[in-house]
């Protein structure tokens, strides 16, 4: 059994920690911070989702400041990685953080570590997507699992390039403003676009589909649940649209989403992962609109949408298994889905 | 047991057929609608939190419609009351269709029925609030359980005004546009008065608490997850800080929220009923700003917030056993919050 | 001097009216509606927009519906054409109510008319964009103007495909809710893709650029002021960003916003067009977001906003000119950018 | 003349500079900033608001920075006010500085200064608002003119206090999140309590009205223009709702608006404005809904919205005719309200 900590328990921190407690081939050896955030006191209540996990602090500051705050913790995080006790971290602390933590923490104690998607590409040989390129994940001992818009490009991406080939494509973003909890955030009625052009979503999407030629704009607007993506592919072969549509169904982290049953928002996909009672409403799969999925002249067409809180959890999970050759892709992907009770 | 049907499987009906399939002194018989909406196939589905539990048309038309739509139906619901298999339908369909279910099918076949906020004040002899007038609804056949904003009104003020008593109260309401999945409900950018001023929801609240003086203004905005209300109540006698917060800290249905750990706001609250794992993210109590609450010169002041979509439900539940005389108001709310892991 | 009657004084039709009394070679005549909205109690005030105009009546149930409003209505607007005093309507009712209009109020008394967006293509020989299609209403009967996202596709798309020629375009649409005043329309917190997949706006486009290779996706996001599109135009020659941005400074109705000055945003744009002092904050420009100008390797990228209120209203003045031959194109344009303060 | 210089040209700067062109009795002598902000180069354009006014800085720092930013400065504030060419200063500077400001530069120079509502209540020894306590600034160097939400309830209630006495109040305030070009600021979908209860709101009126027994609560919610009241007030003496409207309408500074008119809402509001053609939408009115004055057994309601960016420009003109004692109050309001178009 490999054993987990998880380092930073903000959105994407505190889902995984509790995705790991999911696996059975994996231990949450214990999680970490500094300090109260992101619900830290929530979970480890009695009726919270982490309750009676071992609490460590990052760090020595951390230490004194979670006690003053009145949490019980355990000890400092190195000591417990000199104890042996640690085979991998999978660190979500803040950009900067997370590189410090690489060179003065876990490099040194030969610890393996998964970055998230705002570090630094240079933190890690690999940039990880189950699907698109586990293998290239085997054995490494750091990994970078893309950002939350990355990751849903990369699922839909790979399997309609892997089906049909795409000779070119542009994706335009339409990002959320903040989280639910990020009320500091805003804006409260305006669209911001990005003004880098084309944006660095599309260098991103090629950091793990290196051959992909596909360019991205993006604007932010006020809502709080899920990105939402407009893609136009232009295909190597001449498709219908059901072989498309098929290529999704066949992504085991692609949802088709059915506007005719009344599921024509982000809002009421919102509704929908409620009425599933998920954890959280979160949607780890990205959902395509099955509606807007088209083919015509050979240039695909589709709209999806990305819950940018819980996308990456299943990546985390599967990037343990390929950096400890613990399983082949589609088992771990298979393994994950069933823990995380996606369809 | 008790057998129970929801009938009118909407934002209410969804979620108050799941909290009664979690006693255990009564059953979930069957559900019944007319046509798919609020989610009627999601929560039928393998991972939906109502499959496997029967489904029933309200009438003939929506037999044939809902068959059109890939549903099974068992039959119609009328065929179920009349072979004697149900002791009481909670009632969730839309105003007006409640009144002609009572007429037509509950009250000639003797069948108990719960009503809901939005229904006719004459539909029932017992305005319902557990903690406020259970007594009142014992033996009953017919009951209301008044809606989302009056039962916390309900809650905060009861247990106030039976510890110091109220001598009157001003309480202001911030109401939610839409819910979550309502998209084709505003404003987007826009405060919006009620103008019947004093606003309807004083003489709600006194349909439960007749003897409490008590005015309401309201005014709609955007947002989706709960209401909030500002209360200011002169109480009749001299009471400190502390006293008024035990007195919602003894109510079952009161949750004190503390904003200096960082749940300072709706979306605040929202993510700690995300971090508890409550299906869908509800919240069945009244929430009370612990900060807020003040007393000054005979005077208490507290904000607390409602969440619209979940309060009422585990009244619905508290309603059945007085209704049937099951149990004694604490016995009930205890087992309906222990079921619905209410703290 | 033309004389002009607007028919409908909605959100299109008080701009209109306002921007014909503005210009010295036409005259506001009169404007006619069936029933107070869109603000005709207001514009008609001592301070409003369109003090001393005279009202008259759609048809004769509007006026016994107006004058039980307590307005004074000078007649039907029927009588007004009869008596010859009417070249021109401006049409802003609603579709549907345009069609009828046309059939039984213009066309036979031989009354030239401007229909709007929303109008059934077929209701006009021509779809039209003044910059783009001039020439084609000269002398025209009836013509339509585009919609306020055409419009400013076919301004930007103009003004590039003329100075380099576009292979082929991909245009994606963020639109807003609704406008300010529309408190009923939502969404609230959520993203709606439009599933018609390509939208319509590409061919919308193409009635006024036949030849032009565009295809459109849209949602539709919580704002109320302001559309934002996201371009990618493959071009025919090889051209610098300077080159681009001035082909967008050479076309009269389209402005480029500078990010770096602080307009990063529709809300921030909206505050520029305040402190400007606009009438209304409106903006009748599309606004191309100059940092957002980019080539590479021939193709161009832009992200540009479209106020959606104002936008056609200088389209309504210009095809006046066209279709009675007052003008030519340059001449026209000029005028009506002078008369509506557009820089 | 009064010569005027306004230091500090954001949300109330520049508009109280512009309401001071266009009185007749004093002049705009100058603006001054530090840096490009709050539209300060718009303003200054061709077409702005503020076109040809002299531009100083606030100190010689600014001068540097502003005329690195490309703006012509004519010199720094200090130099202008002793030479003699300055009477009175509007300090629309951030709270802090306003204080230093007028310790360095206003007091040791004799010059006269006016604060607005975020400055220290020590500032100046006169909370001021035109209709409640004008003579109280006559003859006086330094007056404060209090925030948007207390200018609001000031006039509102002593409006009400004046003709019937008020034995106490309860105004609870619905505020803005933050204004339209404020895209920083949240929430998205959230309401946010103001924990600090009673809410300092009831305190500020009272440095206005030292008599009045009033106490406040607060939220703040998503939306951009806008703040919104509602009042409950015990009267002294038994009084009909048609005598309330009359106090209201005998205040020179409130706007009743007739909710039926289709004006039920602050987005309808905004509209009204526009359609008025008022400089950048703005009400310097508080608009108190007719709809929702009502009296019941000797309590007074009624809800209330506030611009919050414009309410306090016509108070800052009194101002200075107090302080300089060159009208008696009802001249000065009279004057004000001709020259900005307040009805």
């Amino acid at each position: 059994m490999v054993n987990v900590v998880v380092n930073g328990i903000g959105t994407i921190g505190k889902r995984t920690a509790e995705a790991v407690k999911k696996q059975d081939d994996m231990t949450l050896r214990a999680i970490s911070d500094v300090s109260q955030n992101g619900g830290l006191r929530t979970v480890l209540k009695e009726k919270g989702a982490l309750h009676g996990t071992d609490l460590y602090a990052s760090n020595e500051d951390g230490k004194e400041n979670l006690e003053s705050q009145g949490f019980h913790v355990e000890g400092v995080l190195e000591e417990l990685i000199e104890a042996g006790e640690v085979d991998v971290v999978i660190d979500a602390t803040p950009p900067g953080i997370d590189k410090a933590n690489k060179e003065n923490l876990y490099e040194p104690n030969g610890v393996k570590a998964i970055f998230q998607g705002g570090a630094d590409p240079e933190i890690a040989p690999v940039a990880f997507n189950a699907d698109a390129n586990y293998e290239k994940a085997e054995g490494k001992d750091f990994v970078k699992v893309v950002s939350c818009n990355t990751t849903s490009l990369s699922r839909t991406m790979s399997a309609v390039d892997e089906a049909f080939g795409v000779e070119d494509a542009v994706a335009n973003l339409v990002r959320r403003g903040g989280d639910i909890p990020q009320d500091g955030r805003g804006p409260i009625n305006s669209t911001i676009p990005v003004t880098e052009v084309p944006s660095h979503h599309g260098p991103d999407v090629q950091a793990v589909m290196p051959d992909l030629d596909i360019k991205t704009l993006a604007v932010k607007v006020p809502v709080t649940y899920g990105h939402v993506h407009m893609v136009t592919a232009n295909l190597e072969e001449d498709v219908s649209e059901q072989e498309v549509l098929d290529a999704f169904d066949g992504q085991p982290r692609v949802r088709l989403i059915e506007a005719e049953d009344g599921y024509d928002s982000t809002g009421k996909v919102h509704e929908m992962m409620r009425d599933l009672e998920r954890p959280r409403s979160d949607m780890p799969e990205a959902g395509v609109w099955k509606e807007t999925v088209t083919v015509e002249d050979g240039t695909a067409y589709w709209i999806h949408m990305v819950h940018q809180e819980a996308i990456v959890v299943p990546e985390n999970i599967d990037a343990i298994r390929a950096m400890f050759e613990m399983e082949d892709k589609q088992t771990s992907i298979q393994k994950t889905n069933e823990a995380l009770e996606i369809e």
